[in-house]
C-alpha cells in the first residue's frame, strides 16, 4: 500500500533564493502554523530546561521538541494518556515534535539489543528492561499527542563501517513502512504528522539508497539523520548539502542536533527547514551566552566591572535589563537565575538569527547575510 | 548626642485589633510604601533564588531582603559602588532590607574573633580574612543602597549562658550607637533607615536591659534578634510576645528568620510587622509546597495521577495551570522549572496568607482567622 499525505497541506515554500538553496516556508500543524526555517528548543522531559511556557511564547516559539525515550520511561504512557497528552499536561499551547527515541536508546541506555522487530534496552534511570518497536513508538507519540512524530530509526556514528551503515539504513527503511502503517490507523482521532528519516552514514551511495526507500513510502516530512555525530565540519556540510539536494521540494526537511549559529546558517543555506539542539540551553546553564561577536563566557574576570549588556544589539529582556557584571555574579554564586536569564537570551538570540535569515531569504540576499553574520561571529570571549 | 528620626514618617498603625496585639500599618520607604504585616523573601546574593524580578512584582512584593555578608564578599563593595548600588545592579525596583552580616559571620564563617571594635572572620568562599565593624557595616549597606539597614550585632544561640548573653547584648548596644553615628553622616545623600536589634537571649531581664539601651539611642525601627535559633516553639512564642510587649508602638517591629505559616501567624498576633526567612524558597527547591492543609511533598507517589492543582483554593499562576502530577514529574526529573514553579507558589501562598491576616486585623477578627487557618493547616502530605 502506498500512503501519502497531501504535502502542500503541511508545507508551502513561500520563496526560493537564487543565490543559495535556502527556503522560506510555512508548516501547517495541529497547534498552529510555523514559519520556516525554524529552530526548535529541546524540552527533553516535557519542559525546556530553565525557562517557562510564558517566556517561550514571549520569544515567539511555535514549536518545541520533546523526547519520546525520556517521556516513555518517565512519567510513562499511562500518566500521559490519563493527562490527555503532553500539551495538556505541560500546558504548552503550540506545536510539539517528538523524536522516536532511537537515538537515545543508542546513546543513553546502558544495554541495547537490535533485532528486525525493534530494539530492546535497559532504562538509564532504573535499569528496567524495555522494548521499542516502530509500531510502539508511533503508539507512544500518538498518546503524547505529538504534532510531528518521528519514525523509529537506527542511527550510526562517525566512523561506522559500510556494512553496518548499510544494515542500519535497510532496517530504518523497513521500520518506516511499519511506522506509516500504524500511523494511518490513528488518523481518525489524531492529526499529527509522521516524518521518515534518511540514514546512510557518510557513504553517498547509501544516502541515495536510504532516500529512495523513504520516497517509496512517502511520509509527509523527511529528516536527515546521522549528522552531527562526531564528524568534522566539512564532512558535515558536504553530506548535509548532497543529501538535501536529493530531497523533493514539496516536503519539509529536518536535520536533528543542529544548534550553533555556524551550523544553523549552513543548514539553512543547504535548504533545511527545521533543526533542534540542546546546545543553546545547555551552554546557558554553563554560563555561556551568544553574542554577535561569538560566545561569551560569563565567569571571566573581564566581566566583573562590565556594566553593559551581553549583546548591545540584542533587544531581549535580559539584554535590556541586566549587565554582564550582574550575570557573572549570578553564575559565580550558583544562582538558578543565571541559568534562567542565560537560557532566555540564548533562545531569543537564535530565534532572532533565524528570523533575520528568513527575511534575508525572502529579500534574496541570504548568502550576503550569512557572510556578514559569520564575519562578525568569530572568536570566543 | 541623642539621634531620632521622626517615627511617624516611616510607620503608621492604621488600626489595632482589640482581640489580639496584631497591627496593620504602612512603612514609608525610599522605594515606595510597604503595607504591614509583611513577609520579605530572602535574596541572599542579590536575587531571590529561582524566581525573577518580574514574578516577584507580579506576586506583589514591595520589599525583599539581601545579605550584607554575602554581598560584601561577592561581588564586593567596589562592584556595587560602580554599579550604582544593588537596585540598579539587580534591577529590583522596590525596597531592599539588608541584614548586617553579624548572623552570617557567626553561622557561616570558618573562623571569627570578636572584639570591642568588631568581628574579624574568614570568608567561607575563599578563606580570606576580613574585619567588620559597626561603622563599616553601615558604609557597606549605604553603598548597597539598602532602604532599611541593620546594625551589626552579636547573636547568641539557644542554650547560651547568662554571662555570655549579657556580654553580647552590651556589645550590641554600644555598636548601635556607633552605627547610628555613622548613619547620621550619610543622611545628605542617602535616605535608607537604620534598625537597632534587641538581644538578650532567653533571659527576660537581659531582653529588658537590651531594649532600654536601644531606646536611649532611638533608631527608626527595631528588630528582635536571637529568636528562631534552636529553641522550642513555646519558648519562641513566650520570648517573642514578652519582648514585643515592651516595644514602643510608634516604630516598626521586625523579627528575623520567620517563614512558616505557624510562626508567621504567631508573630503577627504578637504585634510584629516584618519578618523574613529562606524557608519557603528553600523547601520549594526541595520539592515541598504549601497548601491550606499543610505542606505537600511533590515526589510522593500519590501525586502521580493527581491532575488537580497544588491547592485548589490558590489563585496563583502555578495552581491555575499545573497539576501535582506534572510538578511531581518535574521534581523527579531534576528540572529547574520545578524549583521555579514551587518557589513562585510558596511565595504567593505566604503573600496571600499575610494579606488575609492584614484584612482580618482591619476587620478586627485576626484571632478567629488565625484559629481557622491553623485548624486546617495541620498535617503533612
Amino acid at each position: 500500500m502506498m500512503i501519502s499525505a497531501p504535502p502542500d497541506l503541511i508545507f508551502h515554500t513561500l520563496t526560493q533564493n537564487t543565490d543559495s538553496k535556502a527556503r522560506a516556508g510555512m508548516l501547517y500543524l495541529p497547534h498552529g502554523p510555523v514559519s520556516t526555517p525554524v529552530f526548535m528548543p529541546v524540552g527533553t522531559n516535557g519542559t525546556v530546561k530553565a525557562i517557562d511556557r510564558d517566556s517561550l511564547e514571549d520569544i515567539g516559539f511555535d514549536i518545541i521538541l520533546s523526547n519520546t525515550y525520556h517521556l516513555y520511561l518517565r512519567p510513562g504512557k499511562d500518566v500521559l494518556e490519563k493527562a490527555g497528552g503532553l500539551h495538556r499536561w505541560s500546558r504548552w499551547r503550540k506545536n510539539i515534535l517528538t523524536d522516536s527515541g532511537g537515538f537515545q536508546v543508542f546513546s543513553l541506555a546502558p544495554f541495547r539489543k537490535l533485532s528486525e522487530d525493534g530494539v530492546e534496552f535497559r532504562s538509564h534511570i532504573d535499569g528496567s528492561y524495555h522494548m521499542l518497536t516502530p509500531e510502539k513508538v508511533v503508539e507512544i507519540q500518538t498518546i503524547i499527542g505529538s504534532d510531528i512524530q518521528m519514525q523509529l530509526d537506527v542511527c550510526t556514528g562517525w566512523g561506522t563501517e559500510y556494512r553496518e551503515a548499510e544494515k542500519a539504513l535497510e532496517v530504518t527503511g523497513r521500520w518506516l513502512k511499519r511506522a506509516m502503517d500504524t500511523w494511518m490507523t490513528k488518523k481518525e482521532h489524531y492529526e499529527g504528522q509522521l516524518f521518515g528519516i534518511v540514514q546512510g552514514n557518510f557513504y553517498k551511495d547509501l544516502r541515495v539508497r536510504s532516500l529512495e526507500k523513504l520516497l517509496q513510502i512517502d511520509p509527509p516530512g523527511i529528516a536527515i539523520g546521522g549528522l552531527s555525530v562526531g564528524e568534522p565540519f566539512d564532512v558535515y556540510t558536504e553530506f548535509l548539502s548532497t543529501t538535501a539536494d536529493m530531497l523533493p521540494n514539496n516536503k519539509p526537511r529536518y536535520v536533528m542536533g543542529i544548534g550553533t549559529p555556524e551550523y544553523i546558517l549552513e543548514a539553512i543555506g543547504a535548504g533545511i527547514d527545521m533543526f533542534d539542539c540542546v546546545f543553546p540551553t545547555r551552554i546557558a546553564r554553563n554560563g555561556m551566552v551568544f553574542t554577535r561577536e561569538g560566545t561569551l563566557t560569563l565567569k571571566k574576570e573581564r566581566n566583573e566591572f562590565d556594566f553593559g549588556p551581553i549583546d548591545a544589539q540584542c533587544s531581549c529582556k535580559v539584554c535590556r535589563e541586566y549587565s554582564r557584571s550582574y550575570l557573572r555574579h549570578l553564575y559565580k554564586s550558583g544562582e538558578i537565575l543565571s541559568s534562567m536569564l542565560a537560557t532566555y537570551h540564548n533562545l531569543f538570540f537564535l530565534k532572532e538569527l533565524v528570523i533575520d535569515a528568513r527575511n534575508a531569504i525572502i529579500g534574496n540576499h541570504f548568502m550576503e547575510f550569512k557572510k556578514s553574520f559569520l564575519s562578525n561571529y568569530s572568536g570566543k570571549s
